[in-house]
């Protein structure tokens, strides 16, 4: 049977052992196929075929409940529940997502995207089947890099407590777990899925209950040692200590013992946690050798592994890594922190070179944004890097841990407005709006990498206070230096000076705003193109001077809900002036939705956000007194 | 010496065991007597007066940093940090606070009040003692009830990894944490802290080293001891497994052998974990007796324990409470989460009554979250209550795993507004500004009790999709039942109807909005008054009216930033009316600062939202066109 003529799950059933191996190969080879055309998630991938299909053969997905924590690894699972026609479409505008999604299928019981939330999923879904007395299985596949993750501890905590069937599997790829929960034997696994181990267990009680005298201070230690006997047998002593029974590890490329033990497992009341071990990137030479380049790749060539398309020059996240390694040089008391993400940050080469002021905290963001500020509080100047959508997990910590005492910290928000592929759960799209109405913040906008540069500077030279400063993903590309004022403190800048319309960009919008200045202006329009810099504190002066205008168009790359705009937009109100001087104010920004996949200029156009996109709504806007606004 | 004679910790340090005792039976005393008073956290406080004192007593906390998890416990840190003549005014407007504050001392390292923080901080002044080549010990004094955060468990895991010199002090009431930590002997400390621990530990390995052949299973299992062989000594196994090393558990109330142990253990280089088993109320037999009852009091009388002033009829938390008991007689997939609040948030008897439809997560409020989006995704309808200021942990979750999926997910956000003598860390000022943005989100807010019953029947029996309501602390009144038109989806009620003033009311501001209309209309102005009742999305048809006006007032107990009335003036700004026939807008919001402790009444008055503070303010913008807006 090959891979076409696997409709569903179901044809799966009736596949041996050799014949599931075959499928695992093709399915490896389809998965580079189709991954080095569309890019991906890739190494994750290729770690889980043997799990995934062991999962589908064990499990009916239409009724049981998969949880893919992350979800960037299920791919084999979108292959073997009827999507693999759709892959040439992943991760593009209105294809295929790269991550489980409900509205694609049923076989996907829960949408994801950030770490560390299927555990409490399922044990959502299990209380849920209690409550309606349904009779479905729910199982959890986290990998272990999610396990740094709070979330999933709190989920532990209560899972162990709720006694409900469920089982949590670790998908351990060794990438970073600490070492001593993956470095145990897998013969132990046997002993423990086996009957044999009940008895196991009543001998060693027996044994220590029976040696000889060895001095009160022994005795005492044997005393405890016959409650901790369990320690003596099970690896997995945390999860033991939670509530779970622990099995494993087991190797997860063989798929015999793989479908054995979950089909074992299924029959254990309680909550269960088997521990498996994979290999990142398994199958594909480069992959395995580079699991972390290979973790979220472009389109490549097969043979070599190389990237088709060479990068293109600088991008926002390397600008700021090179900035920190040259203000690390100078201010000593620099320290960078990043959530498992040292090269998606930037961060590597500060990483290298100053180790003893980096921090990794794991995937940790709240622990991350704490940390900073007892390090602040300690009298270090630390820089957090966070994706944007990654740092509404530390909302709470940066209120209340940074700015109530108004601690000089500086986040640095990574991947902030559009994302592209990787789509709704990780669009950069709030931060503006969670951050401004944060008493004692500050958040900056550069709008290209000269500016970010001067931020990242004024950030850490120059401000006291918490201060954030929030950058794209990509290409940096090749700004001239012009427009290059000294940063001044809530102080937007002027970029042309015109009457009657004014635009007010923010970040790098400024490449849409100047698109529509040229434009209007060579349709006789002569609008002023302001650029922000401060998404707070307003620039009272910029307030001042828009109210002499006829038309504002503020343009962000974040949703209008409590964005720059609408900041903006209540100052003017209550600035004083007569209400009749107010001029007309229309916003460009993100409406109140979750914001598809697709790469940042399909997404800039089809919410008519790039050049020509605001160019024809401030027209449509302009139509009408046309006349009388051109010179 | 006497607790008056104690004006810094130094005047501790000369003194031996018997007058220490001596000086904890006195702050007894002295904590019973001034809370009586005033209120406060009474019971958590008295189990920690002997673990102060000895901290006190082996740290410097001028130099040393001492973190008070959640930092409710710190009244005896305040005591002898020289601000025991303050505590008449404990938790009043201008008063001491109830918690640590910068501000007050440098004996207070960090400003707290959220639960989970303190390793995470101590960790981060580790690391800034190392940058800086300083040389402070760091202690974290964490309660059980903390453990339940997974903040902590992201803190641990990284606090173990970093080998940096830090205590963390577990200090267990026995409140919350699973009974496999605290179910160990005090023996065992001996053992550990004593040199003799090391030798022991070897003895155990030679000894297993040693065993007879047993057969093949046993030799494998004691293969697998030998690297096991610290699980046999070492109850507290998962912080070991953390990378601490564990010392305890001892008594709390041991001011003798407490000192002993702290001294010894500053000498151990690493992280090192110390737990600490103390009664909650030690020493006043009614909070010993219902620490629960006593954790956060009003004034009592000291020989009863009883409350000095009544309860004087419903809260809204027990409207919330009886509603819910209600609603699940008739709706059978009805279920409730609190975190770690069943009696805060009222759902107490919802708890004894439907207990297999009831969730206590713990101090893990982004778990709850993501917990019922999958109960609600496995058909049941949940209701998650929490703190508004708590509500700020789940962020992240409410975005993603519940609004991605516009799952029917019922947020009731208990102590919304102003929370009076908790302060700036307890202030529900912010729920409107970082839920409004959220895709999907309805909010709600009640204007009185009756319509918390209507709306949350509503959110409950009516909407599909994420619904929030969030309601005040305390009394809920006897608001007479008129104006209980049903609920209909986004629209607001009109209460009075005018012209020319239009004061637009969210939730319990009503009572202020409706003191001003009368006024106003005693002054002979004719003001309307509208009820929001929801926030998000909102009333198209409000949008509409509001246009006819030449003022509107906008009343809420948030922060202005992001909250309703930004976002309505915003949809005024885009409604297409032309310009200068837009009203003249004023938000009547709470500023971009931190709100203070003092009661809500203080609270409201000094920040001009009580009655007589908004009228005023409404008269002097009335007051130069007031002739022509009189009748």
């Amino acid at each position: 049977m090959t891979l076409e003529q696997i409709r569903s799950p179901h044809d799966l059933k009736k596949l041996d052992i050799a014949e599931l191996s075959s499928l695992s190969e093709e399915i490896r080879t389809f998965l580079i196929e189709k991954i080095s055309e569309t890019g991906g998630h890739l190494a994750s991938n290729l770690g889980v075929v043997e799990l995934t299909i062991a999962l589908h053969k064990v499990y009916d997905s239409s009724k049981d409940k998969i949880i893919w924590d992350v979800g960037h690894q299920a791919y084999i699972h979108k292959i073997l529940t009827g999507r693999h026609n759709q892959f040439d479409a992943l991760r593009q505008l209105d294809g295929l997502s790269g991550f489980p999604k409900s509205r694609e299928s049923i076989h996907d019981a829960f949408d994801v995207g950030h770490s560390s939330t299927a555990i409490s999923v399922a044990l959502g879904f299990c209380a849920a089947r209690d409550i309606i007395k349904d009779n479905y299985g729910v199982c959890a596949v986290v990998g272990d890099g999610s396990m740094t993750g709070g979330l999933v501890y709190e989920a532990l905590n209560n899972a162990g407590r709720a006694s409900s069937d469920m089982l949590v599997i670790l998908n351990d790829n060794q990438m970073s777990i600490a070492k001593n929960v993956g470095a145990v034997s897998r013969h132990l696994n046997d002993i423990r899925t086996a009957p044999i181990y009940r008895e196991a267990k009543k001998d060693v009680q027996k044994f220590l209950g029976n040696i000889p005298h060895l001095g009160k201070r022994m005795e005492k230690l044997i005393e405890t040692a016959k409650d901790a006997v369990k320690f003596i047998l099970v690896p997995g002593v945390i999860f033991e200590e939670m509530g779970f029974q622990y099995f494993g590890p087991i190797d997860g490329h063989n798929l015999k013992d793989l479908i054995r033990t979950l089909e074992k497992l299924r029959t254990i009341k309680g909550p269960v946690f088997l521990h498996v071990v994979t290999k990142k990137g398994k199958g594909y030479p480069p992959a395995e050798q580079y699991p972390n380049a290979f973790h979220g790749v472009e389109s490549f060539f097969i043979d070599t592994g190389k990237p088709k398309n060479a990068s293109n020059g600088d991008t926002y996240t390397s600008v700021f890594g090179q900035t920190m390694l040259k203000l690390a040089k100078k201010v000593d008391k620099l320290a960078a922190i990043t959530a498992a993400m040292p090269d998606g940050t930037g961060l590597a080469p500060f990483q290298k070179a100053y180790p003893d002021r980096f921090y990794d905290v794991g995937i940790a963001e709240s622990h991350a944004v704490t940390f900073a500020a007892g390090l602040a509080k300690g009298g270090v100047i630390p820089v957090v890097s966070i994706y944007s959508s990654f740092l509404q997990r530390a909302y709470d910590q940066i209120l209340h841990d940074i700015c109530i005492q108004n601690l000089h910290v500086i986040l640095a928000i990574d991947r902030a407005g559009l994302v592209g592929a990787d789509g709704e759960t990780h669009q950069g799209l709030f931060d503006y709006s969670f951050l401004a109405h944060m008493p004692n913040m500050t958040i900056m906008a550069p709008k290209n990498q000269h500016e970010l540069v001067d931020m990242l500077t004024y950030a850490v030279c120059i401000h006291k206070g918490p201060i954030a400063l929030r950058y794209p993903r990509g290409s940096a590309g090749k700004t001239p230096e012009d427009h290059r004022m000294p940063i001044k403190y809530g102080r937007s800048e002027t970029i042309v000076k015109g009457k009657d319309i004014a635009i007010v960009s923010v970040g790098t919008m400024i490449d849409a705003s100047l698109f529509a200045v040229n434009e209007l202006q060579s349709l006789g329009y002569n609008p002023s193109l302001y650029n922000a810099r401060f998404v707070k504190p307003m620039d009272e002066y910029l307030l001042d001077h828009l109210l002499s205008y006829r038309y504002i168009f503020i343009l962000e790359d974040n949703v209008q809900t409590g964005g720059y705009g609408e900041c903006l937009w209540a100052k003017m109100a209550v600035s004083g002036k007569s209400l009749s001087l107010l001029p007309c104010v229309h916003f460009f920004a993100f409406p109140d939705k979750f914001i598809e996949q697709g790469t940042q200029k399909e997404l800039f156009c089809r919410y008519k956000l790039d050049g020509e996109g605001v160019l024809k709504r401030m027209l449509q806007i302009l139509d009408k007194k046309s006349q009388s606004l051109k010179n």
